[in-house]
């Protein structure tokens, strides 16, 4: 979410909001800007919504989504830096920032790269230990276990496709999908914490958070088929800070 | 301080620091990355240095020093946005932020505009009631003393020529001046509140702080001869947060 | 045109470009990067129209709309460093640059200072006697008239209202317009010389070129109202480069 | 050269122009700005040094030495824009670009990955059939070799170390070397197109023309220890435009 930047318009943050229990806020260096960032929380707290820092690489030309060779102490700073600019706006609100929760190819770097993953939990953890991180596969996952003290939620994909591994293919722009598949995937997630990877393979996804990209521009249509099997199946939502 | 910015070095932080009980630090906007911010963190809570995010205009290319046409939103944002990020940091390092200075081209922004100054000031209030706003010039300081709830301590330049109205004659490269002039000054303004303003005429500047430039770089040289003074006239330093 | 900025996009090039004969195309300072920058010179050379640079202030943030105090080097810098950046994608394609007409605030900071236009001129011809530049109110007119050597066009507005004194009164974002009302200032404009400022007195705009922007939400129906009267009154379109 | 940028100062220019051929130059990716650019082409122009380009990424923090995801598209439309408006300031002061360099972790790249090079090079060649391309390593200059009509001339480092297969160790930091062991390579590389690599084994390095980094801090001692050995060898410095 908020992932307009100046004059440029991306997402359907306030028609997507209504729906969700948490969002991912970017924080000026993938995308955004700070009025954006104090919109968004705004809008954020308006909803009751969790507030979470979506942390991304200084390219906003590539929209954080190309790998850079960047070291553990870079990446840890530009995550802390951006985690603060984001507090800074929620405090203003009388809010504070939940959850961490890196973007784009920061993530991939991440997941690809347990040195850089370590540093920045580290960096993290010492800013401040109530936050929450969000695991977007399983060797981020494993990471964050290891990590003393940081809280941890797993968070699984419906609408990007698995690799067998469990690792997500990350595409340059968000690709449509069909409301239907992603509801299912939801179900199949949230109930039995499987899901169907690109080759065909069922795979384990042991996510307790489900993440639809805001930049999507089909985004509420597939909330609302999601919301709808969430009633026909009777599944409760609860805040991050709930299940960490 | 910390206005170094990548692969570019400025100032002279490492020798600086240890002679001053306060330090304004740049944010990444006008000067700085994060790298450059955790040092310069870092360095200041060894030397048990006050810390203040000295927030810049988004304008690197002009170093923060040329006034733009922006809202009261858009500065206050700009604001919140870099000190909520050099927060961060300071918490990183189990320190925090303790003051709040705009840096070049906004501090003369706020100068001139009382409405900028109060956004600024609200913003900065809302986000930690805590912090201390320092106010360099007497438009400022007034803004500032109206601010219910706000910390306020004045500041004097003794490395900056004022004009006959107490505002600060801002170049966009810091000038050298005489070691013996600035420490008369610095002597001159903390003991009697007054100093004599670039056309000859004496000047009140009731400052509870004295600022000396990083990047000058002859600010060691300036600073040695303050502290001779300091121990002549037999001066006291205290923290800023045991002033406002 | 071309104001999309990485995965941010913008405008309705695809759709405006058939209807025009000369394009200010945006040159990576207020928006556009370089690929976008070769794909709008390639949709541009598709349609056999004449390619502009529209060079704006380093201010991606605020979309160039924000004047800021820089001096005349630095302008006249920021022009030749966007011209020639555009210049090798026309060259890439086997065109060239036609004409130069600054954007937004560059464009009202030219207007309101004649030493900071003259600089921007200057800098023009020297890169290339040929260039054409488009002067978009009497100020910058009678500056460009006065540079010997300068090849001149006159560019009236049709969706921005004119001040009394023939300025443009310039918005941070561009407002929807009556397509019926911005013809008929078009016809008025090119077969009268006058339009109505907003105060409603009539005042000569003696233009041969006439500015539609393609940001304008609308700005497909405002350019088929215009092609309507155009073909009403059977008025003749040409290139820039044969009126100048 | 041409590597500082705003206020922040990098490099010898003035002191290292006077000793040198060919310069290359940033242009506003990885270091300088239109300011800093013009000056560079005009001390250049002042002392007759051959002007070429020296694009980089575009990351200024991290000075354009950090590798990342870019496509060919991407990386051509970086160099064709960079090209262009480093023209420009030539074309101002009368003169032109003579050679293309790519810069940092953008050489790597295009060492590394044939394609990426291909891209860069077809790139160049549509803006201007008489540019010099400098190929810096072997995999570079095969590439550079297979293009119909692209001017080539292999470029050799005494400041930087070989590895045995002659690719180059960049370093985020230019290391110091000894003047004369620097001098020797020159000598070594100039009259029998060798050099030792770091691994102490004698490697070709078939180079007509010689790189010195100009934001070495003793850029200007290195070129005296090889300008005497230019005299003592009775050596011959010629423009890259009459080698190519």
């Amino acid at each position: 979410m908020g992932e307009s930047f100046g004059n440029w318009e991306m997402g359907h943050d306030v028609d997507v909001m209504p729906y969700i229990t948490s969002a991912n806020i970017a924080a000026g260096y993938h995308a955004a800007d700070p009025h954006v960032m104090r919109e968004t929380v705004a809008l954020a707290a308006e909803h009751d919504v969790g507030i979470g820092v979506h942390p991304g690489l200084p390219d906003k030309m590539g929209f954080g989504r190309r790998a850079m060779d960047a070291t553990p102490d870079e990446v840890r700073d530009y995550v802390t830096y951006q985690l603060g600019a984001l507090t800074a706006f929620a405090e203003q609100q009388g809010t504070s920032v939940q959850h961490v929760k890196p973007h784009g190819a920061m993530y991939s770097m991440l997941s690809a790269d347990s040195e850089l993953a370590r540093a920045v939990m580290e960096g993290v953890l010492a800013v401040d230990e109530d936050l929450v991180y969000l695991a977007t596969d399983m060797n981020i996952y494993e990471v964050a276990q290891d990590m003393e003290g940081l809280r941890t939620v797993f968070e699984g994909y419906v609408d990007l496709d698995y690799r067998p591994d469990r690792s997500l293919i990350v595409e340059q722009s968000v690709e449509n999908k069909d409301p239907e598949t992603v509801a299912d995937r939801f179900v199949s997630i949230a109930t039995e914490g499987v899901v169907e990877a690109a080759n065909g393979e069922e795979i384990e996804v042991p996510a307790d958070s489900i993440c639809i990209h805001g930049d999507n521009p089909h985004a509420v249509d597939l909330l609302d088929a999601i919301h709808d099997r969430i009633e026909e199946y009777d599944l409760d939502l609860v805040s991050l800070d709930r299940i960490a």
